[in-house]
């Protein structure tokens, strides 16, 4: 097997998760794989990638809100020690967020499918407040 | 070198690290291959994988502690923002620790081993209080 | 393509944030590999990887400021709950640094170039406050 690769584009309303298995159970699904290994890499310092629950919405609010807490604006007055505000008060606790998640994740490819579990989503964490474009490069190997 | 892939089953009795580093040093062993790369994945998201210290376990336990000071129970005052609350005052707070560590992790194979260093075991991480049954896929490629 | 592998040798003088992208460039160079997966993998459980802002280097003071701010040292009133002392006041927080950060991370490689966005670089995390030899190893493959 040669490895494929593709990009996707996800563009974002502020700050949230966006879902994208199905673009990646396609791209999977596309390439007649039986067994390999999916890998997300999202090309960017204030998003970042996140597998959770897709049943309930109130996890997805609520992993939001725990980030929200955990790092407040650097207006918030908690947050005076932060230098880098000169792009928004969002943009700093933006890199602490996606520091504290992933940049990029690994999935097995086993029968041909994503061997995600029944309960498990994949989804963008836009940390920015204003819309943006954002890359994930998708590599499927062995 | 084609991939060969193996699901671990892991039984919980409550929050904590579970090492498995031997399992994962039986199926590298058993494939044969002398240059690879191991990737694990969990397919929950209420627990998660660690690679950290075997040797003092103070280190777990205060692992652990951190996590539970970091994100207190849904019940507790201070959480008391949380939604997502009917499956138990420990099930938020293990999908939002969940996000804090890692769903997969990916280490070289190098010589036939697994190219851990002297103090680093793999754990799966816990964040449930009652016991589960936890799924971990691992796949050697190249 | 068969994978190929090296070892990278950091030498850190104190917690911060180390670069070394341009060794991973030039070992994906020097393979001659159009298209693959980057593996990073660090060899220890008291300094982490991160992709971050390689542009104002206020970003990554306060990066670090940050997890100082969440994971005091251990001598700290707050942190009296800690257990494992013995290595000094910054060692059990250094592991939980690592373990709130990646010990792996992979990068595609597209037409022979790693898929890093304009503004990503890659950083040893160094949680600890000696001197330390670091070592992260680099996995090419498909």
């Amino acid at each position: 097997m040669s490895s494929a690769q593709t990009t996707i584009d996800i563009a974002t309303r502020g700050a949230g998760l966006y879902e994208f298995t199905e673009e990646a159970r396609g791209f999977v699904r596309g390439s007649a794989v039986e067994t390999g290994l999916l890998t997300l890499f999202v090309r960017h310092t204030s998003c970042s990638l996140l597998i959770q629950e897709n049943a309930d919405p109130d996890v997805r609010r609520d992993l939001d809100e725990f980030f929200r807490r955990l790092v407040p604006p650097s207006n918030d007055p908690s947050m005076r020690w932060m230098v880098h505000t000169t792009e928004g008060p969002d943009d700093m606790p933006a890199h602490v967020k996606a520091a504290l998640t992933a940049v990029s994740l690994s999935i097995p490819v086993m029968d041909g499918r994503l061997a995600l579990g029944v309960w498990q989503g994949i989804y963008l964490f836009e940390h920015r407040d204003a819309p943006h474009r954002r890359e994930v490069v998708l590599h499927l190997g062995s």
